[in-house]
């Protein structure tokens, strides 16, 4: 276990990406199944590869054909003159195996296998096929993009492997933007020809498929790593495996190049069937957002917000902070704007004593700039100081991101702004609602295809600044950052537990468990007899609660098997009596490990954390309201483990509830810190144990006032199956 | 106080709108401040006015010109050959009051006074000007729209009256869309040349500026009755008058036409101060949005949403329920809306079985069609069978909505769904994200201009949706309803103890009032006593309370001068003497009404309704969460009043905290039809009293298990400062 860790790259072995050059810029490719009928998948994808300039070597394979559209066309991958660093396979799925096995023959390193019929159709026998091509690919030593793909495009070199009509006519000039997806349809015209329609630019496109070898994140790698890509676009359908994700999150922290996804499937999965109340909360999408955010992957809503918010992150200027400024000359416009800006997390704040002296010297009589700005009074007639108020503004300490508004405005405004816009240091964020009163060919588009960001709608822009902020704040905190093992945890007493425990770990041991963590537990003893509950009670010298301890009962309220506020010798006795006989009732083979006998905590408030797990992610910290909001309210948040103190203070801020802790008419505030570092405690517990462990349900903790701490009430513990004996 | 009202029209008197007619469609019209300097704006509107091809008589007026592009220019609207029905007036501030006059004497029933230097400059005397305008118009018979706006365009009969440069070029063709806003740039840039942009037509469109006379309510109801007009788009700042709203709601619903409406300056006003929970709660746009919900008033997010949601509503199909469908041949599109659709309120139910037999034989193999549809495997080389298996989908009687998604299409494709959309009765909502592969003509735009609804995007594409389903809901709900009084309200009963009560009205009082209106409160006696108390308290046989009653103490548990769970005599008359006691510390000087003795209410859920009031909407109906969670949750939502029970329980269904009135684990259900019927009778109770109360503070009211109601456990009421004597 280590003691110091990347707070993204979490990995443990660390993940390699491939290779891929040669797949996106092959010297030679090569290409089965060609045709010239353009009815056919192979006759469109060899014109489009053609038409699409690929300065390297492009051989057809077909045996029935001596010629292609003017290319020779050769019998079989065995009679190239060289071995390509590519082939694409457009075959029946009955012979793909074949091809596969010529590649290996020849060394060839790629594949791209376009044909259908593999584990899409949810055939057994077709989901068959898929696995065996995958294992017969490994012997081969041949990495595979698909089946049942449609490509790729590299508009950095001219190289395109696709049947998609999205780029046929003259080729679009490469760009910045990387688009990876596994859907055809999706990402080649819903991404990347609705943003080159925009005016952006796209250096890599991926349609990657069914991706029995290659998937999204290898090709993503690819563009992180290659210069001309700024942004990486994502289009998941299904993140198989978590640790890879991390570390390509840790590769694009690394070269400062965000990641950007939109997932479909958000409510397909329900939550799965759980014991623990957390299981239960934490749906796969939920767990899907919270390692995105805690990856710094930003997360869009459509399609359309990918390349939106790229249009302003391919600039690579972050805003040190929320803070910014708008100005224009309709005041409509700036209302709407600065009120969905302030929805969306911008912060207007008050310009410098300096730029309101350097304003009204601009704009004589302009005496009180509000942020937003209204020019309106002022500008009248001063055509040509518009973009320098947003110079000043945008020098301006307090500020960090410029959205100047316009409506109709005439071209010398227009370029001034967009002057201002690639001499500044800070992001400059156009909102254009209209059109240029004298040049038709300057648009928005026109803009944005010179490298500026502009919007023509108030709430996609704030809602991508918003975006690019939170982005920016994550860079910030984890550029430099470590995490480092807090002190005075104790796996190994954890580890002697779960080697001795039941499947379930019930209150008691369970509360052992996170005490050897440092997480505060109530005073309690797990006693046989009554003697001894009676004993113990005096001992606390306070009311007591008492509750069965088993493995079998979960829920100890639902049994009835528990007493509360119980005082006295007398009544603690016929309390522990009486918890017996209740856990008989409810279940009579029950294993009975004893009576807990347990101090009654002072008031504070329930919250709930506790862990669930999940297929691609392994361990997830959550935490939310606890007590009877837990499934009314729902305010539960998750994270991947560890968290440091502050992420978990973080974590706690996202909730609403949080408002109850920091307290309210003569209410609290409650220890916040002291909850956060339980839950970072938590956090490592199950980063350490998260192979073993399937569920974590601390309900509740409470959180006592001022400094008082915090104290788990009830708790709970699941092993994974394999851990079960 | 009537026993059957309109839900909607509650107002009282009557509102009557003017008859805008001449306004909009002047037979002539006259020009104060015609030039032919387009650098000044009376030069621009002259340009405008008779390049947008005005049928009827242009009458120039200055007197330093002859003509003015090529029109005879008169010296005075005195020296016209015939008084016009509209004036335009171009000039200084000082000037306009003679220019009025001058209407006056000619019995000129409307102007426009473009002029600025009025109450926006926010300073006194311009304020004062504005003011005095009004009056002058009053007494000239003059109705008067502006100062400081920009016009009014009138597609329908070619006249245009106004600056702006967006009506350039060829006249566009008049359509079903009418426009108000009070800004300029606003709502004839964002908003109509937008729209217009996006294939889009407009009847009328108005920049209503300060609105000192007509406002935008006026110009609406205009369009309302305009058969031209299909949907009126409202921009708006600020709503005066709240009752002539209503009327205007109260008309659209008539006419069987949708208002929307976006409103900026949402975080501008905060919440004021307030004595009571509910006040402190209820923000003006909190109000505004409880309002328009309850109107049948659309409100979307942003100037570009009013005409989207309008490009659906314009068809005048409203879907029967929230049952969609959707059809595709990209997999990934699909998965996207199906998502976003489930996040917006838009339901995929499943297809009849009389459906899913057509589709097998339209399509053989296609066995399973769920909703949302792919047909990817079905409809290869099946060109043509897209818009056919869209029909058949059409016709289930599961399904009020179709959204069939294309991305790249073929126009025949695309023309067959465009017919599907015209004969058929139920709304189809194209999401198209690409392009026709075989016709550049053939667009978005321009299946637009042919009265389809087209989007290009999932989220604006169901995010509209789900606005035209819940007007359509509102429109079924409110067609053909009346709402009756509830009987047992006893007005006379509450005005008596309005009439002798303190401003303040502690809680005994208060809930004497509520009582009278049919709410169920805790027993409880105000004594004077200590023997009184003991008395009740021995008669209610239970636990007991002891608050002190005095209008100066509002905030009890503040004060100490509480006592719970009282019993037995000696405890109840040392509570009596304590809580006197700790309310003379409190307060040396509050007068003290006695002791309020009241029964321990069994244990159920606490929740808070009660009223707020608005400037311009009056008394305001709150609910949500009651107790500690009032402030940290916000779970609040407020309407207007009266409202049915059915209403009632509606608005408590929109609470998120409902799930804890319904239960979960073993607690619950709550009483809800209690709790609605509780709120239905308070909101009569404001409908009622809102003239003389100011606020309403019941919290908490407990709501019981089961079928065991509610009681009010604790309340408040504050008079009107006018009514406080």
């Amino acid at each position: 276990m280590p003691d110091i860790i990347s707070p993204i790259a979490q990995t443990h072995p660390q993940i390699e990406f491939v290779d891929l050059e040669k797949f996106f810029n092959p010297r030679s490719i090569a290409f089965i199944g060609a045709t010239e009928d353009l009815t056919k998948f192979g006759g469109r994808c060899m014109r489009q590869m053609i038409d699409f300039g690929f300065a390297g070597q492009i051989y057809p394979i077909n045996p029935k054909r001596d010629q292609v559209f003017g290319l020779k066309c050769y019998p079989s991958l065995a009679d190239l003159p060289v071995a390509p660093d590519h082939v694409g396979i457009v075959l029946p799925a009955t012979l793909v195996p074949q091809a596969i096995r010529e590649c290996g023959a020849l060394k060839i390193p790629f594949a791209t296998v376009f044909s259908a019929g593999f584990a899409e159709t949810a055939q057994p026998q077709d989901i068959q096929a898929q696995a065996d091509l995958l294992v017969l690919a490994r012997e081969c030593g041949v990495r595979i993009m698909g089946p049942n793909c449609n490509g790729m495009i590299n508009f950095v070199d001219a190289f395109a492997l696709t049947s998609t009509a999205t780029i046929n006519g003259p080729k679009k000039k490469a760009g910045d933007i990387g688009i990876v997806g596994q859907s055809g349809g999706a990402s080649q015209v819903n991404v990347m020809w609705r943003a080159q329609q925009l005016g952006l630019g796209v250096s890599y496109q991926v349609s990657c498929g069914n991706s029995v070898d290659l998937d999204m994140l290898d090709f993503a790698a690819f563009m992180l790593d290659s210069k001309e890509t700024k942004v990486v676009l994502i289009l998941a359908e299904h993140i198989a495996d978590g640790n890879k994700l991390k570390a390509l999150a840790q590769k694009a922290l690394e070269k400062g190049k965000p990641l950007v996804m939109v997932k479909a499937g958000k409510t397909a999965a329900g939550s799965k069937a759980a014991a623990s109340h957390t299981g239960a909360l934490t749906g796969e999408d939920a767990v899907f957002d919270a390692a995105l955010k805690q990856l710094g992957i930003i997360r869009v809503d459509d399609y359309s917000e990918l390349y939106m918010v790229a249009s302003i992150l391919r600039r690579g200027r972050l805003p040190k902070s929320n803070r910014s400024a708008a100005i224009s000359i309709s005041g409509g416009n700036l209302v709407m704007l600065a009120d969905l800006g302030a929805a969306h997390g911008v912060e207007w704040p008050a310009y410098s004593a300096q730029t309101h002296h350097h304003l009204s010297q601009l704009l004589p009589g302009f005496s009180s700039a509000e942020n937003p700005t209204d020019l309106t009074a002022a500008a009248i007639g001063q055509a040509g100081k518009f973009a320098k108020a947003a110079e000043l503004i945008l020098n301006d300490e307090n500020i960090d991101t410029m959205i100047p508004v316009l409506t109709i405005a005439n071209s010398a405004e227009i370029n001034a702004l967009a002057e201002l816009s690639n001499s500044s240091a800070k992001p400059l964020v156009m909102l254009w609602t209209g059109c240029a009163s004298d040049d038709p060919n300057l648009t928005p588009t026109s803009l944005i295809a010179k490298g500026h960001a502009v919007f023509q709608d108030a709430l996609p822009c704030v809602k991508m600044v918003e975006k690019v902020q939170d982005y920016a704040a994550f860079v910030h905190r984890n550029q430099k950052r470590a995490l480092s093992r807090p002190t005075g945890l104790n796996p190994d007493a954890v580890q002697h537990i779960l080697d001795h425990s039941t499947p379930v770990i019930s209150e008691y041991w369970a509360k052992q468990v996170l005490s050897h963590y440092g997480i505060e537990v109530s005073k309690e003893l797990l006693v046989k007899t009554a003697r001894e509950a009676v004993d113990f009670a005096r001992q606390l010298n306070s009311s007591v609660a008492l509750k069965i301890s088993s493995p079998d009962i979960l829920h100890k309220t639902e049994s009835g098997a528990i007493r509360l506020n119980v005082k006295g010798d007398l009544e603690v006795q016929t309390a522990f009596e009486e918890v017996l006989k209740d856990a008989k009732r409810y279940k009579p083979d029950a294993t009975i490990e004893g009576v807990l006998v347990q101090e009654m905590a002072p008031k504070g408030v329930e919250m709930l954390m506790g862990m669930s797990s999940d297929p691609s992610f392994g361990g997830i910290v959550s935490l939310g309201l606890g007590g009877v909001f837990v499934e009314t309210l729902k305010d539960i948040t998750h994270r991947l483990p560890p968290l440091s103190q502050d992420e978990a203070l973080r974590a706690i801020e996202q909730l609403k509830g949080v408002d109850i802790l920091k307290g309210t008419r003569g209410k609290g505030p409650f220890d916040l810190q002291a909850f956060a570092h339980a839950l970072s405690r938590l956090s490592w517990l199950i980063y350490d144990f998260q192979d073993q462990i399937e569920e974590i349900d601390v309900n509740p903790i409470l959180v006592f006032p001022g400094d008082k701490g915090v104290k788990v009430i009830d708790a709970l513990i699941i092993k994974k199956k394999q851990h079960q004996k």
